[in-house]
């Protein structure tokens, strides 16, 4: 099972600041991904609540089930070393997505410190960056 | 409608440093607004949880009811980018009050990463720092 | 008598960047201001000279006719230790007024130095700051 | 009553980086303490979620029953004003708990912002370490 | 046409530090682009020169053919204000690839002075960051 | 009309410094480029006041006949926002000269805060500069 | 002649602060170094204008009747490149004084741009400090 | 045996700012401990001198009847790097004491070189966080 | 003979961000320059290779019939101190230009190392900037 | 009783630098000052040692006999906190000289961490300082 | 085989402001050493660009001839990472030389980049620092 | 007479880290160096002082016999300003050497305060540094 977890205000996509984020929502989204993925088995998961994120995280990241974390921590990723912890912590591999670039806004988006602890990060992709991410993982090998 | 919304330990005023935050309690101090506006609608909500204020704000900041947000984030104002993000991704109108004056405490409460997404800030004023910002939410026009 | 204090460029208000500052004259704001509390006696002056600042400030400050002070102190805001020593100095009640949200610009605007010396700091209300700083002024009680 | 409170990802102890946080788990941790002290009255928290903390450390802290407070905030030490903000306005006293010597580890594990407002700090004793608040607290005097 | 550039160094993959790096050479990364795209036109190109890397940047990037360049700036990434002019200046859409989690590494490698003109970067995937980056370039749309 | 202002301390030119200022008076300087300039109708100010110079730019700054502006801010380059607010606020084109390469001085001297404000910079070819900006000015086109 | 030059709001000392500045006026300190010193020729100067402050070292400075500058410039101090420059500027010699110990109070007051084109710097002696500083300036010899 | 060792000002305890370090010698609570630890030996030193701690650590920490080391490195705790090269080369544990919540205090107390080669450290406890340390060294395990 | 040396992407003007660059080619500024200046001897050069700007400036700056260098160090003018040390071991003279003014843009172009060797900076006149340095090492005199 | 105490390396005075320290050595002042005071009854100390400084400090710092103290810590000023404790310990008064103008020579010299806990501080007089802080220290009053 | 690599303007040795780096040409030295070491096979190579210096290191350091690397990276040693990168990546060892004493120059010079990849640092001999690291390399054992 | 001088810690070599520092003990370096050298007049000194070391460094370095000194101030050199000034003020030649590579180790290692008034450093070397430094001293010439 590869689980697909988006953090704080991620559930508001196709109404936040679309020239940045882009039109579709979360929702179609996370459908466009098990469209894409019909072999794989995909979980969803969103909240604004850094506890809850991290309450998920250490359910699925213990789970022998787990194939893999495709994560988007949205703002928490810039200042949550309680999440980044939690992602040292669990055995799954997590790679990190955002859709937006970071690096080409505003100066405090360019550090992550939930990244250090993911496996891999990817940015500014849009919607074809939590794909990519799947992708990764269920690829065979590394 | 207009929501008055409080952030971490505010639900202790009154028992909490007094000569900082003064004597009255949250609940005295949302009276004390219901009086001075008889005519706005006035809804109150106060919460320990960052998680908890982003729900809240999403869904009273897309209400197409609310005639703005009275927000007083307390120690989250330093470093909650996702309430930053939230605030930038509704489409109501925010101002940020904070009782006492931010800027002649301690150094790591002169920055608000959250003012910069809200519309103005009201600090020092105490009390009637929330009255001020209704009052300035309930003028016609800016 | 309350005090309205304009330091650099406000007299500019009108003709210099009406996106951030709005349409309306230093003249009109006064004005408005006088309309609005026709109860109270104000006083306005405005300088473009850090000193000349001082110097009005001093007088007014150890006034015993004065009630309050409202101060915009523009760009002094950011730099200007003796203004700030001024303030600190002096025993009237000062309430610092920013037109714009200076949290929401440019870096170096995000820091006031006279703020902290000030009791309180309202900013990105437009005109309506000077009239909830003199509201404040004339509350009864602190 | 003593308040034994731990903060996120304190949960996974045992399972977590042995090499630094031990092979004990939480629960025998706690067990272990209560054998300790069989005289003392202890009552055991743990949350991955800030305002749980804050929730239940306010309830804690205004509890006339409550003798002291050991709390180890886990990652949250490092940025949450807000759970600083709160150990600063109850009147319970707190002392701090790092399992591991947070000096010896990353830069920003050296910066704890919730230690400036508890009474005592302990880092690298490991489970140890509750141990020595719970007699701190206990020792009669202050 | 597709041009996959790689900076300084990276002839060396499969004999460098493979631990992080891994132990495929680019001879073998890009052969195995070409297998995996066999639709795409693929153009490879590595250099130890930044202004080499400028040159052919600047030649492909306004070159009609191109739909786009997967670059690996390696070093160059954290200083080459060159490098970052020049991806801003040519109409290519351009994604950087870092093989290894380059915010896991040591600090001067967090920043990326060239991600923040490029569309989207990609760090840590390995070799299969190439391909990740082929494939958003060859979708359709955005 | 174009003016020549001059800030603080520049009236001692020919006094101070020669070795870093050169040796000629801010009179031969503004006699020399009349005489550069026969054509042109030159102003001439200087004041050591920031309030003073403040004024002089707004009122020449908004007065139609003004063809542009030559600033030579002297110290206050370093630290006036105010000066730098009404330059950005003035319509009028402003050009700032300074007799030597700050660049190559003291380190507080590197950074220049009015400088973002003006249209051009000119530093280091003595008072060369200024004519070189007044022609700059007086050139048709841009 | 020796000129004792005082700066902003020192006009205001015995009723500003008294138990960081004294309770003495700055025309008491003055009569008090007139008594103290009856040989000398002692010139008094306050001003909170920046300006002002500048023409008047720079006269004072270059008159050849002076023999020695006095100079406590406030807050100016921290911040006024001006007056340092003028200071450099001038053959006179400049001692600056402090009345407090601008060393033990807000972090700002640690750092003096005047003071590094003084010849001595005397700080924390109260009004003893100008007399220490004028006998320092009649002294013979360096 | 275990050393209790202390450094600069230590020796003034009871005599200076009691408010802070309380009203026991040095020497009384050194009796304290041998009270409060009948079976224990410990031996005391007290040095101003940065020198003579690092020659008694290096004896004490090679020493093999030594047991372990409660050192309380008073300020050089902030910038000796010499002791902390010391603590990392002795093969003894050494835990490290300040009776004072450092965090609680000035800025430049919040930093400990040393605390980073001990394998602890207690701050806050006041004479009690000796004990705490004793306990701790004599507690059989790790 | 003067030398007019372009660096990194500067061969791209007309075609790159002509809002902030102009419309007209190097070639076309090259051109105006030989037509402005019938007299002088010019000699063009522009590379995207440090090191060959390098081995350039050398070969130039030290060739007794050089007047001059007129120098753009792109975006190399904020970071290479090889440069910088290129510029400062030759004998000629060089005043550096940049087309737009640095000082309004990005934070990381504020900075110049290769300032801190030329005799001058013209930064923001537009091509206009390369005639004025021109003119200023034609001129007789300093 | 006054101490006069010096630290490290003014024992060279005579010898080391002159153009910065003077001529005169250190024996040669101590005895110009036994002859400006001839009803003082000065004591002189000089140490390479911090700790010596600091057992010396201790012991004149809680002699009844002591007047008051003049130190010049030299180097140690810049980072010896545990001089700095040892001023704020003891209950005479002690005064800070510096030959230099600490102020006009390298950054690192421009702070002074036992400033912090002196009553004042006196720089840039060569042995002229020391003069003035005896006068100081036995002038009545304050 | 032992290879001697300068970097970026050490071809202008003797030219170069001898003051600082001696008055011997590149090639007098290469000489000197050639003589100095008749048994050793030296190799010459210095390039102004940065990239045929990584080249030349690549090919020299995977050399099995190689017997060690001496490089002067010149001013490349603070900013270049590719070179830094290049350095840990060969087998050979490397010994960077500074001619002069990078520690008492600019601050900028202070650090150095290259320096961490490399086995030891030599600054400040002059010419005999080369020699000094060929004998080090020649030298058995390490 | 050339002074061999090791700060502290460095007596503890062989025993300490020797990963790190090597395991030759510093009595068989010495040796080692008395016989590499057996023309030269070798003396030498350790201290863990910092006061000691300034002591000795003052005598010999004012000795007329002394050709030059290797000094290693360990830990000493991140921090002690009197070691700097010290070295500053005596006129022999003072060549600093550092066993391991300071640059590659933690980042407060990376700065030498008393490099900057040494001749030279070399850090990196082992013991062959001392010889490499004694052979500097000894070479004739610069």
């Amino acid at each position: 099972m590869i689980h697909i977890i988006n953090g704080p205000n991620l559930n508001l996509l196709g109404q936040r600041e679309p020239q940045i984020y882009g039109s579709r929502t979360l929702e179609q989204i996370n459908e466009g991904l098990s469209t894409a993925f019909p072999d794989a088995s995909l979980t969803f998961f969103q909240s604004n609540h850094e506890g809850a994120l991290i309450d998920y995280l250490q359910k699925a990241g213990f789970d022998p089930q787990t194939e893999g974390i495709v994560f988007n921590p949205g703002a928490y990723s810039h200042y949550s070393i309680a999440l980044r912890d939690c992602i040292a912590a669990i055995p799954a591999t997590v790679i990190e997505v955002h859709l937006s670039n970071i690096h080409a806004r505003e100066d405090f988006r360019h550090t992550s410190v939930t990244a250090a602890a993911a496996k891999a990060v990817i940015a500014g992709l849009g919607p074809e960056g939590y794909a990519a991410a799947v992708r990764a993982l269920t690829a065979n090998g590394k």
